[in-house]
């Protein structure tokens, strides 16, 4: 029997209804004639119920206890989806993350699958069982700890159970309709995307796509899982993700890729500034090592021109804007030695990228953009690009202009006004 | 070092607050110079609000996933105490029943425990840590399922931890000062014990007091394990529930056991009449047996003298009122084969009992007992006894009088009166 894996966020579990809709969506599925496992997450804004109980306790709660107190939200959620199950005539099990087999490495709080043992599932499906899995968590290879895995890790635990099961497709459920050309909020004529390349999808989730979690993406490319993202709220089909070769169109033609895939904006990143950094071999490294140190991951960088008289450069990156404070505090800690004169902090800025795998062929797109980009009167403070992605960074309130100025100057806007909604997947 | 196991119930736990007030019981204890394990149960109301969802989502829930549910309960407070003493400097770890090796039986909702393997504990208690147990909670020898042990499970989780660590005490922490000689909230008047043998609160408990449950007296007699039951909100002493010889009084005397330990009365049973039973062998036989059958507990039985001509009998039985309903379906279900005229349900009874090891030696017990309360006009409708107890059948609108007329008449009343809180303990 064919083995279909789905998951479900928080905002389709908000409450007793809801989990009952849910409950009805696995039933089909399981009706259909398909062994079925399904990955949930915490119920609505649970999660976040929990964080500050335990704010309310500690003020810096040590992290295994943290991640025993989360997994919580997940055991409700999933104990819930199985008897709402059981009460529709089919038979189901729940399991946490280790009982599983969901194993990980030992960092609390951001722990990283190494491995899936399922043999539990594979004997409770063997015994015609749906099985429920609590998604986020998994236990520790050699600690035996419980671990949480993190923002968007219910995303990841279906996968991997994917791979581990060797399920035919992996189901993210949602409360979107699938990928868009770009954020329906923003473009009103973004369109749903039938198909992206996993390639592509992990540039899109890299520059600030909501819809899918980066980490969940590398997974299902380097196990080769094809990712359906659609809507729990509506039957349609959403969007494949798959590097697999493209599927027949309905005539029985091949569908070509089209050059561009969308648009990403980001607004969670500020921009720091080293001003009057002195020109000579090793002052940079020494910024970008103090970054490291603090655990910080830059995304832009650029250096400026060195001024030809006065022997100093400036070096901006950005970050996380959640990262910030420990950003500047690293690099205060490090002026005197490394004799810049001053920081400079902005948070107003805001990520725009084009991607596209039809990028590498087509020379011409980047002109397109800078086109549309100039004809907007946007203009641009930092450039990136990678073979299949461009982004620039500008000002926060010119955003949402350019993402709406480069979507139609690559022929991107759907002709029909369709109404979507458009919102964050939970965890 | 000596090794302290202490519970707190759902009432010690309610907010962030007290689970801080719990933690710095805690970390005295430790500070005093003991290796401390606490057994806690769930926050609050919590346990009952996760009982409403589940019916919410499924009006018969399975038990397996009930348990499964549930148990994120304790799992919440664990992870919040151990953080709370984490918090005061002092290093704690959490742990499920089933990472604590609380190993059961595999009966859902009502499972018992069968052993206790505390590898984990002992070995965290050996790096100076604290150690949290959730309670209520354990995990199936045979088919590793996470079961829930019951109403009052977290009492009997620590005295189990207890008995399997070799511990000196097994603290319950409570929202009362201790076991009194009656409740006090009908018995103005009533005395706290200093100490009561662990066969009177076995009886105590069997007759309706809440302040430990049953079954973990049944644990701590048979393992000769010493309870303290005491209030979290105060630091005096409560009560030694033992049958270890008396310690020595204040002067150095032996302190002498007093003839009653105290008076329990029981609101919750409900008295069933079958009436016009055939006078002939075997018919009260057909009738417990098809009760039995229906696992319903009977606690007393009467049955009436036969009246010379009529050839008939009535029989009477009390029970729990939840399980009223069940014995009414499974004697209607047999009134034709059995020849029985009728049912009666009555459940504006009321249970007294007088509980004391003295009654053994004092033979003029029952006279005082049955005087008192024809002196107070209260009619006795059943009696049961035991070694060390008599029960009584009352109107249910007559029992608090009656309580406090046999309080009176064995001379418990105390001289002072101090005001004392008294209430259920949570589970």
């Amino acid at each position: 029997m064919p083995i279909v894996v789905q998951k479900y966020g928080g905002s389709s579990l908000a409450d007793a209804e809801s989990i009952k809709r849910v409950a009805r969506r696995i039933a089909e599925t399981r009706k259909a004639g398909n062994d079925v496992v399904v990955a949930v997450s915490a119920m609505g804004d649970s999660t976040d119920e929990l964080v500050d109980l335990a704010q309310d306790v500690s003020p810096v709660p040590p992290p295994r206890e943290l991640d025993m107190l989360m997994t919580a939200g997940e055991r409700i959620s999933m104990a819930l989806v199985a008897m709402a199950i059981h009460d529709l005539g089919i038979s189901a099990r729940s399991f946490t993350g280790s009982q599983a087999g969901v194993i990980t490495d030992e960092a609390h709080g951001r722990a990283k699958i190494i491995d899936v043992t399922p043999g539990r599932i594979t004997e409770a499906l063997g015994k015609g069982h749906v099985v429920i899995v609590a998604g986020f968590q998994g236990v520790s290879q050699s600690t035996k700890e419980i671990t949480t895995l993190g923002r968007g890790g219910t995303d990841t635990t279906a996968v991997a159970l994917a791979a581990a099961l060797g399920a035919q497709v992996c189901e993210i459920y949602t409360d979107v309709d699938g990928v868009f050309t770009a954020d329906p909020r923003i473009v009103p004529r973004a369109r749903k995307l039938d198909r992206i390349s996993a390639e592509e999808m992990l540039e899109l989730a890299a520059s600030g796509s909501k819809v899918l979690h980066l980490r969940s993406v590398e997974y299902a490319r380097r196990y080769d899982i094809p990712i359906h993202v659609r809507s729990s709220f509506t039957p349609k089909e959403g969007t494949i993700v798959s590097d697999q070769p493209g599927q027949q169109g309905p005539e029985g033609e091949t569908v070509e890729a089209p050059i561009i895939a969308g648009v990403a904006h980001d607004l969670s990143e500020a921009k720091i500034t080293v001003v009057g950094v002195p020109d000579t071999t090793g002052k940079a490294a020494q910024i970008f090592h103090a970054v490291a140190a603090a655990e910080i991951n830059l995304d832009m960088i650029v250096q400026n021109v060195s001024a030809t008289d006065t022997g100093l450069t400036d070096i901006s990156f950005t970050l996380p804007k959640t990262d910030g404070q420990t950003a500047m505090e690293a690099l205060q800690s490090i002026q005197e030695q490394v004799g810049f004169t001053g920081l400079q902090y902005d948070d107003q800025v805001g990520k725009l990228s084009l991607v596209g795998a039809g990028m590498r062929s087509n020379p011409g797109v980047s002109a397109t953009f800078f086109r549309a980009l100039a004809d907007a009167d946007v203009n641009i403070e930092m450039i990136s690009t990678s073979e299949i992605r461009i982004s620039v960074i500008t000002r926060s309130e010119l955003l949402d202009e350019a993402v709406r100025a480069v979507h139609t100057a690559f022929g991107l806007d759907s002709q029909d006004g369709e109404a979507v909604v458009y919102a964050g997947t939970g965890r």
